[in-house]
């Protein structure tokens, strides 16, 4: 655990500058706006140890790079979220001195993410011999105008007179560190000194995979009035210089506006243009114009998602760090995007699109976000089934296999034992949709374009399955399921129970959806007969004795040992012990067979849900951002309030205490569902099955009282948690909710009883 | 199946050249000489396609390229065979016109191995308008001087007259196929117009690995005396031109010595003038001499091995083919050396030394090579015991875990499923010690070195086993097999088997053993009570009602069917199915099973071993090249004569008839011994386990006899099984022998019974 920011409910803030945790400060003060986003690097540049990173939503590389011996179905390429021309380049000097916190001499330093819409200021006071200068900076990636970037620099002469040269930059020289041969991603295309702009395009591919073209273009403006500064270029990058002076307590605001556009939505020719046209249209309003009608598109956002914790500041601003960070990655403007694990807060882990999506980001944004967000993330996958049918076929099997990592449906990692046997994404996909259905109660989705998603999930379930003549039964073998400390096992519990889930929720559904879609797709009464029978003969690994499900075959041979048997000094195993060691030990990365109690809540009884998370949670090391949560969520359905409330803790905080080390290359995006996740459906006790929201809350000891709002069915509901329960209904018609049991009518305007 | 070359017993020998087989070609006509190697490429180059390859033992390039995830414990490079600069260059024009058979006219081509020593010789006659010129090439890299090739080329004008130029070339510009960003490997150190030197070094690498500096000299010889070219260099390359003018009738013949240093023998900065040393040395007799020279030693090496097969001429070639090239390979004069998958062939599979060694080379080698020579590469492995150390060191285990690939000791391939999981190569260093052992009755390596070897094997597999509780049993979960065709599967029985007999093997030596060895090593009665208890409570996957020896945990819960089952279109299936296809199904690479009951093949019954080829061998799709001669053995053994035959045929002529479709990229240099096997350990049913030699020959129906020699225990042997079995000792003390159960007393000069 490391924390470098100050507790606040609103702000990340710290005033001090840790050089050895540069890389940190930047994941932490990442912000983006679903388009484009960026770490926080510093404007002026910054010559010590850290990561440049920019990054623009769905622009990517094929990386070619194969090791070992290739096998048939192995990805053709490693898909990469590339680091893409940087646009917040302002070079600085203050009497012939570069300013560089690396290197220079400063003075009260702050830096500060305001949560409330993402707007990172940072200043400090920079000393040149007898000279202080003051320099502000205020950016942030505007809601309102997607394409823009507004970066704004102050200058105070506290002693003087000053002499501040300045060059703002677009710099389409950068690199990933992630690249195995140093190789850049980007060729320029051209840059236009008179017009501020430069435009790259992604190096070619033999992959057929689009190459992408990106134009950025700068204006300056100095104390609200257009400059015309000396512009030069070289290839692929440009720097427009200028000079101010002055005299000691005066003070000049530079501003640089940036619109960045990509030929996802502007082909390559037009792109000058248009850049010129979304220019005018930003520098219409001032800098702080701007801001307001940004930041009251996030006063919306927030207002249908705000989660108050009173009594503990650490998990008030952990939650709000999350939720703005997951909407800073997507609020679903673009249905061509989709939630990747890093966001745009780094180059770690490549593609864009997990199972983390269905199974992490789905359950909250169904509720805190205008059901049209939930629901794009949904046509997502129906958009991508082309590419989930040639998984498939790439596999020599049936039906759509959706990708384990993807940006345009086509599997592009290159791991055997992730990409083909991690095959619980596929269920996933399916579980989303019974979701969104049973939580909006919106079926036009299941029975239209979701009825094709399921149709051709359940297709590679059937050929996936094989019969066991020996056994009489369906398996799956070859899997790695949830627990990614465990590869290539043979009937994982949770991989069949899913499986076996999808066929049924198909079958249930198929009658009700549109005939069209069954008849153009050719279901015919022997393929339901053939799913039907793998439904009732599908083979589960259970322990009667322990009266568990058991993870997979042969689990059970393992040294069974708790994770409290793990010298401290070894943990987190991943980085202390080999993947040997972790693979034959009976340790869990993170929820398995608990996954698939979690998701399918309502078929297990209370003594089945206890013994298996007695058995699994102490062998559980929790090395996935994704597992204290749905751990958290069955501790407090389990009435285990202490075990609950611990693993909160370790999701709420994840990244702004670094507990697992690793957030200097990122934040953990998908995994910042987990504490909102733990609070409503964990803490509130929120389910939604069978159409009935439900509620059975507790307080946590240390807490005064926490509320949250939720989105359901044309509703807007406050829920508030202290000595007692108070539900209040915002917005919609009336609604009677179940809470600790018992059915309460809500109105609007009516406190509930 | 493809046959390119004709049927001979000594020649492997083409009169048409197949642009569209060229690869195919190269890999057949390759020659080495242990020291160096290289493919079937042309002298004057050619402009189609085709693979360069020329190959220096032991020197490599450690790859650093990452894909995916990197985690603890996987090797850091990927060690590369790298193709070495080459210099059989010899350009030629004919009035004006380039030699290329891709593209120029020429007829009466010939091309011709000679297995008798490896000498290459091509032939053409060469077509330029009304000018027709003769072109012969012979070449051989000498057996006398190993850090020599000798080429030679004679032009005969048939019409003429006929101006031929010649640029006799060393170049270093070379390239790997399997380089992942195309990046070459060799940097230019030099090049010396008079002396005709280049000299380069491999590229700098972050592992410590050392660097290799090759220095090439060339020199020529016109029709037997120097001449002095006009020479000229570019960066790592030269190149020494004249001109031949001839009349018709006319012919000249130009001789390029060469001679080829690394650092691995010679400083670099000595190698300008040991080369020339070498040079001097060389020239002192002509090419015939030389070949000479180089022809005996190889006439030594055939009285001690060749095996005559009387009425199957492809047989015979295929054999003496397979002989030729183990002894090209690897004759044990670099106990640095081992024997590599491709030899000098090619570049396909990194490293140099894999489990090949142990299983499949020594058991050939111990009888047909002098003694030395097979504990050269036992030697080897107690060499790189650190190296072992090292390997298991890095995921966290105790003992010498020996490398899956390796140039130096330490693993350099870099697919988990591999490098950490197929132990079996561990066992077969140890099992290779016993074999040794008891063939030659030398206990001298196994009492020495050999125990030190064995105690770092044993602690290995204390240290790798664990315990079930629910069992009370050890087990060996995670590990591949020698059936690649699954992966990370539990209780291998084969890999048990061996762990197990490592530990039995090594307690049962430890008393006889050199007292130092133990002492220095410190192990201790505790630690061989434990070696005792895991043998005695080992658990091994049986199944009582099928009588059988389970390959591993859950195999039976495949779907299993037999591989005749399957499409003669989709085999085979590495090159039809997906790797996840092929992970799942029943369908077996190579000897697993059944290579246990082959090593251990006194501790089963006949029925047992019945049982299991029964089940297993119709499963068994023989991709691997090293699993027919296994299962032909044991086919053989069991009176199955068809099935043994029929099984040789796979591995006598897999390279010649190129039945995997894959001898383009190189030679299966390891699976050689294959042929040898299945005669002498099949055919012939040689056993000597308890210090017996035994045989039990049968005659294949179609043959009329067949003959081989054995190096035993200070004896020269021949078997001839015809209609009867005639043993002959032809060197040696007299010798008692079982034939067919009978004993047979030999002496020198008697014949047998």
């Amino acid at each position: 655990m490391k924390r470098i920011f100050e507790i606040d409910p609103w702000l990340v803030q710290s005033h001090e500058l840790h050089p050895e945790d540069k890389r940190l400060q930047e994941s932490l003060t990442a912000i983006g706006n679903g388009y484009m986003g960026l770490r926080g690097n510093f404007e002026e540049g910054y010559s010590g140890d850290h990561l440049q990173g920019t990054y623009l939503g769905g622009v990517w590389f094929p990386d070619k790079t194969r090791v070992g011996w290739w096998k048939n179905g192995y990805p053709e390429y490693f898909g990469k979220a590339i680091n893409a021309p940087s646009f917040i380049g302002l070079k600085l000097s203050v009497n012939g001195q570069p300013v560089d916190l690396a290197t220079g001499q400063f003075q009260d330093f702050s830096i500060a993410l305001d949560m409330h819409q993402g707007l990172l200021t940072r200043a400090f006071t920079y000393v040149v011999g007898e000279t202080q200068v003051r320099l502000t900076f205020r950016r942030f990636l505007s809601a309102e105008i997607r394409q823009a970037a507004l970066i704004e620099m102050t200058a105070q002469a506290l002693t003087g007179p000053a002499e501040i040269t300045y060059a703002a930059a677009l710099d389409g020289n950068v690199s990933n560190e992630d690249s195995n041969y140093d190789e850049r991603f980007w060729d320029p295309l051209g840059e236009d000194a008179k017009a501020q702009t430069i435009q790259l395009i992604t190096k070619a591919n033999p992959y057929q995979v689009p190459r992408f073209t990106v134009l950025l273009k700068q204006a300056l403006r100095l104390n609200g009035q257009s400059v015309a500064p000396q512009v030069t270029t070289t290839p692929g990058a440009l720097s427009a210089a200028g000079t101010l002076t002055l005299a000691a307590g005066e003070q000049a605001t530079l501003e640089k506006d940036v619109i960045v556009l990509t030929s996802r939505d502007v082909a390559p020719d037009a792109q000058g243009q248009t850049a010129a046209t979304f220019m005018r249209g930003l520098q219409g309003q001032s800098f702080d114009q701007r801001l307001a009608a940004h930041t009251a598109i996030w006063a919306k956002r927030w207002a249908q998602s705000d989660v108050i914790i009173d009594g503990d500041d650490a998990a008030q601003q952990g939650i709000r760090f999350n939720i703005a960070q997951l909407f800073m990655t997507y609020y679903g403007e673009d249905k061509r995007l989709n939630v990747g694990p890093k966001g745009f807060t780094g180059e770690k882990y490549g593609g864009a699109t997990y199972w983390d999506t269905e199974a992490y980001i789905v359950p909250m944004y169904l509720a805190v976000t205008p059901p049209d967000v939930t629901r794009a993330l949904l046509q997502y996958r129906h958009d991508q089934l082309a590419g989930a049918y040639h998984n498939a076929q790439q596999q020599g099997l049936k039906g759509a296999l959706f990708p384990m990592v993807t940006f345009n449906g086509i599997e592009c990692h290159n791991e055997w034992e992730i990409t083909f046997e991690e095959l619980h994404r596929n269920s996933a996909v399916a579980f989303a949709i019974y979701q969104y259905t049973a939580y909006t109660g919106d079926e036009s989705y299941v029975n239209h374009d979701g009825m094709a998603v399921l149709i051709g999930i359940s297709r590679f379930w059937a050929d996936r399955v094989h019969f066991s003549k020996r056994r009489g039964q369906y398996m799956i073998h070859g899997v790695t399921g949830p627990n990614e400390y465990e590869n290539n096992v043979n009937n994982n519990w949770y991989t069949n129970t899913m499986a076996a889930w999808v066929l049924e929720y198909t079958l249930a559904r198929l009658p009700k959806a549109d005939p069209a879609v069954a008849t153009s797709l050719k279901v015919t009464a022997a393929e339901k007969a053939h799913w039907q029978d793998i439904i009732d003969r599908m083979y589960y690994p259970v322990d009667q004795k322990l009266g568990i499900f058991v993870q997979n075959d042969t689990y059970l041979d393992k040294d069974l040992r708790p994770a409290s048997s793990i010298p401290a000094d070894q943990r987190p195993i991943n980085q202390h012990w080999s993947w040997d060691k972790i693979l034959r030990s009976p340790f869990i990365k993170q929820a398995d067979v608990l996954q698939g109690i979690y998701f399918l809540n309502d078929r297990f009884t209370r003594e089945q849900k206890e013994r298996n998370f007695d058995f699994y949670e102490p062998m559980t090391v929790h090395e996935s951002s994704l597992s204290a949560s749905i751990h958290a969520i069955l501790a407090a359905e389990l009435g285990k309030q202490e075990k609950a409330v611990e693993l909160y803790g370790r999701t709420a905080r994840l990244d702004l205490d670094n507990y697992n080390n690793d957030t200097a290359d990122g934040l953990h995006i998908t995994s910042m569902t987990g504490s909102w996740l733990a609070i409503v459906q964990g803490f509130a006790g929120m389910r939604y099955d069978h159409d009935q929201l439900r509620f059975k809350p507790f307080l946590p000891k240390a807490w005064r009282h926490y509320s949250f709002k939720l989105t359901y069915r044309g509703r807007l509901l406050a829920v508030n948690v202290g000595a007692k329960t108070q539900l209040t209904l915002l917005a919609g018609p009336p609604l009677d909710v179940e809470v600790a049991g018992k059915m309460v009518h809500l109105e609007v305007g009516h406190a509930d009883a």
